[in-house]
C-alpha cells in the first residue's frame, strides 16, 4: 500500500496569506461598501518596463517563425542571460562570478524551496524569528523539522531572535547550525545589513563548516551606501554561501516569473561540489526557464530597462516613505522601509499580531501582514507593504492615522 | 560540518543527452565537413502556432499597462487555461476533470520529477525497460533506489522488461510496486497502449493499493481509435492514478514552458488527500507558471490553434512514416512510430546500441539515442525521432538506406 509523505502531513493546515485571503473575503461579503486596501502581500503593482514588454514581444515573434524558433534551452538558463547577470548585478560591484555558477530558475521561491534536496536531512536549520515562511515550510516536508510545539516552534530548527535591542538584525545561533537561511533587505522586517554585520554570518559559516542560504530578492531597494547588495561582497563568502536573486521585486516579475541562484564553484562541502549537484538537480528536474521570460529578463539590464526599474522602485520606496511618516504622526513606533518595500510596525496598546490585523480591516479597510504569521518573533509586529499605488497608500496611510490619532 | 544527499552522488555522472552531445561536438571538431542531422533528443523544431504567439504578445501588451498587470497568479494556473484544459482535454473525451484537480506547471519533467516528494521514500518503485531517465534519476536523489548494480540497474526498483515478443508494453511487476511509471504512447519505445491493456494496470493498482504515475506527453499523437488518450477514460483510474501532460509536443512549447498534472479529489492514500498535498507542495515551493506563457497554452484550445497543433503534429507523424518506410527497405526491424513521433529500431548485426550510435554519426552523420541509454531492456535499440525537418529527415533516411543497403 502506498505511503505518503508524513512529513507534509505534519504541515499547518493552510498558508498565512491563504489565511489572510480568506479573511478579507468573509469581511467583504460582509462590508460591500468597505473599499479595501491591500498592503499585505509582497506583490508589486508597476507594471513591466516597457523595454521588457518590447523584448518579449519580439522574442514570442521569433519563436513564430522556423528559422529562429528555439526549443529545448540550455537547463540553468541561456547565456545571454547568465552573462548580462555577471556582469551587471557582479562585475560591476567587483565580484567575479562565473556563467556557470548562476542558475536560472522560474522563481527565488523554487529555488530556495528545492535547494534542501541536494543536502542531508540530518543537517541542522538555523532561521531568522520571524522568517519568511517558504524557508520552515520547505524543511517541514523535507522532515528536518522535528515536531511542532505551540508556542515553542519545530523542535530541531534553530531559531535566531530578531530583536529590536539588535535593530531587528538576528542571533547568532546558540547551538551548531548547519544551513542558515538570511534574508537580507529582510522579509518581513524590512531592515538591511550592513558590511560589518554580515561579515560576522560569514566568519561564523567558515568556522563552523555551515553553509548560508542568502535570499537577496530585495536588494535592488538598497538605498544606503554600506550595505552589500550582494553576500559575495564579503570576502570568503564564495565558500560558504548561496545567492538566490529575483526578477520579481526587482522588475515586476511577479507574474512573469523568472529569477537565478549562485552556486560558486568554491562551495565544496563533504568533499562534493554544491555546483555539480545543484547542475544536477536542475538538468533533472526542469527544462530551463522560457525563452521569451528570458528576453524579458535580459531586457532589465538595458539602458530603458534599467531606468524604468530605478523609477518603480523609487515609486515603492516613496509609498513606503509615506507609510513610515503618516505612521509616525500617528504614535507608531516603525521600523524598514528605507532599503526595503516592507514597513514593519509595533501593534500598539500591546495588541497581538491577528487582533491588529481585524481591527485594521474593520476600521481602515487596509489589509497587512499580521508579524505572527512569519513567527513568534513576529507577534506584536505587523507588515505593511509598498507595492500599492500611490494614491492607494496615502489613502490608506490617511485612514489608520485619523483612526489611531483619535 | 554541513552533509550533501548523499544520494546524489550515487547518480552516474552524467546524463544521456549531455553524453551524446559531447560525442557529437568531439566528431564534428573531428570532421567539419561531415553535415550532422539530429535525429536524436525528443525536441520539437516546427514553430509555435500563430495563435500561440499572438496570445503571447496581447499578454505582454497587458503587462505593460498597469490596469492590466499581473501580478502573482493562482499557483496551480489561471482558471481560464484550467477550465479550457478540462473542457478540451477531458470533457470532450467523455471525462469529468474538476478545475482544481488540474495543476498547471512549467513541464511535466518537473512534475513527474517532483510528484515522489509528497510520497514516502520507503515505496516501491517500478519503472518500464528501457524508460525515460528522469523517473529513474529523480528517485535515486529521493533515496528510492537503493544501490546501482553494473548490468542489473538499481537494486530497489522493480525493472518491468517491455520484450519485443509483447509488443514491447511492459510485463505486470512481479514483486509488489507501489509507485508505477507508466509512459503511453511511450518514450522512447513510441509504442501506445490500448484500452484494455491500460485497463489491466488499472485493476492491478487498485487491487495492491499502488498509485499509476502515467505520463501522457504524447497523447496527441495517437491515431489508433482504440487507444485511450487519458489514463482516466479508464474506469477507477480516478482512484490509482496521476496523470503528466505537456504542450511540449503538442504545441511546441519545450521552449516555452508549460504543462500540466491531474491528481483527482479521489486519490486518498493512507487517509490523506493526494491532491492536497500536492497543492501544498506546489503553493510552497512555486508561484506558477507566467502569465504570458499561460495566455499562449490557452491559445493552443482555439480554433485556430488546434488546427494548426494538427497539421505540426502531422508534419512530425509523416516524418515517423518515412523513417518508418525507409528503414524498412533498407531491412531495418522498426517499430513506434505510428502514435508517436519516436521509431525503435533494433540495431543491425548484433550491435550494442552505442556501438550503433558511433557508427551510424560516422557513416551518415545522423544522431540518434541510443537504446541503452533508457536502461538494460534497451540495449540492442535505437530510437530515432520525427522532429527534423522533413528535407533532414529524407536526407538522413536517404543516408541510412544508401549505408545500410551496400
Amino acid at each position: 500500500m502506498l505511503k505518503v509523505n508524513r512529513n507534509f502531513v505534519k504541515l499547518p493546515q493552510s498558508y498565512l496569506f491563504v489565511d489572510i485571503a480568506a479573511k478579507v473575503n468573509q469581511f467583504s461579503k460582509l462590508h460591500p461598501e468597505m473599499e479595501i486596501i491591500r498592503l499585505g502581500i509582497g506583490d508589486v503593482t508597476r507594471p513591466l518596463p516597457k523595454a521588457v514588454v518590447t523584448a518579449m514581444k519580439i522574442a514570442a515573434d521569433e519563436m513564430g517563425v522556423a528559422k529562429t524558433f528555439r526549443g529545448y534551452g540550455p537547463e540553468a538558463g541561456y547565456e545571454f542571460l547568465r552573462t548580462a547577470i555577471a556582469q551587471n548585478d557582479y562585475a560591476k560591484r567587483g565580484v567575479q562570478i562565473g556563467t556557470d555558477e548562476i542558475f536560472v530558475s522560474d522563481g527565488a521561491k523554487s529555488d530556495t524551496g528545492s535547494i534542501g534536496d541536494i543536502l542531508d536531512v540530518d543537517n541542522v536549520v538555523a532561521v531568522c524569528d520571524p522568517v519568511y515562511p517558504v524557508y520552515v515550510d520547505t524543511n517541514v516536508m523535507a522532515g528536518r523539522a522535528g515536531e511542532f510545539e505551540e508556542g515553542k516552534g519545530w523542535s530541531k530548527i534553530v531559531y535566531m531572535p530578531c530583536l529590536k535591542e539588535n535593530g531587528f538584525l538576528p542571533l547568532l545561533p546558540k547551538q551548531h547550525a548547519d544551513l542558515i537561511y538570511l534574508c537580507f533587505p529582510n522579509n518581513p522586517s524590512g531592515v538591511g545589513i550592513s558590511r560589518n554585520e554580515l561579515k560576522k554570518w560569514v566568519d561564523y559559516a567558515l568556522a563552523n563548516g555551515s553553509i548560508i542560504l542568502y535570499d537577496a530578492a530585495y536588494e535592488a531597494y538598497i538605498t544606503q551606501e554600506d550595505m552589500p547588495h550582494s553576500i559575495y561582497e564579503i570576502d570568503g563568502a564564495k565558500k560558504c554561501a548561496i545567492e538566490f536573486r529575483s526578477f520579481s521585486k526587482t522588475a515586476g516579475f511577479t507574474g512573469t516569473r523568472c529569477a537565478f541562484t549562485i552556486v560558486p564553484k568554491d562551495l565544496v562541502f563533504d568533499g562534493t561540489s554544491l555546483n555539480k549537484l545543484w547542475d544536477r538537480h536542475q538538468s533533472t528536474k526542469m527544462n530551463g526557464v522560457s525563452y521569451v521570460v528570458q528576453r524579458g529578463a535580459e531586457a532589465v539590464y538595458s539602458e530603458d530597462g534599467m531606468r524604468e526599474v530605478k523609477e518603480n522602485i523609487a515609486y515603492y520606496l516613496n509609498n513606503a516613505k509615506i507609510i513610515i511618516d503618516g505612521l509616525k504622526t500617528a504614535g507608531f513606533e516603525v521600523y524598514g522601509g528605507v532599503n526595503s518595500p516592507y514597513v514593519w510596525l509595533k501593534t500598539p496598546n500591546q495588541l497581538t499580531s491577528w487582533a491588529f490585523f481585524d481591527l485594521l480591516l474593520e476600521k481602515t479597510g487596509v489589509v497587512g501582514t499580521p508579524g505572527s504569521g512569519f513567527g513568534i518573533g513576529g507577534e506584536g509586529y505587523f507588515r505593511l507593504t509598498s507595492f500599492n499605488s500611490k494614491e492607494n497608500t496615502e489613502k490608506a496611510v490617511q485612514r489608520i492615522v485619523e483612526f489611531f490619532k483619535a
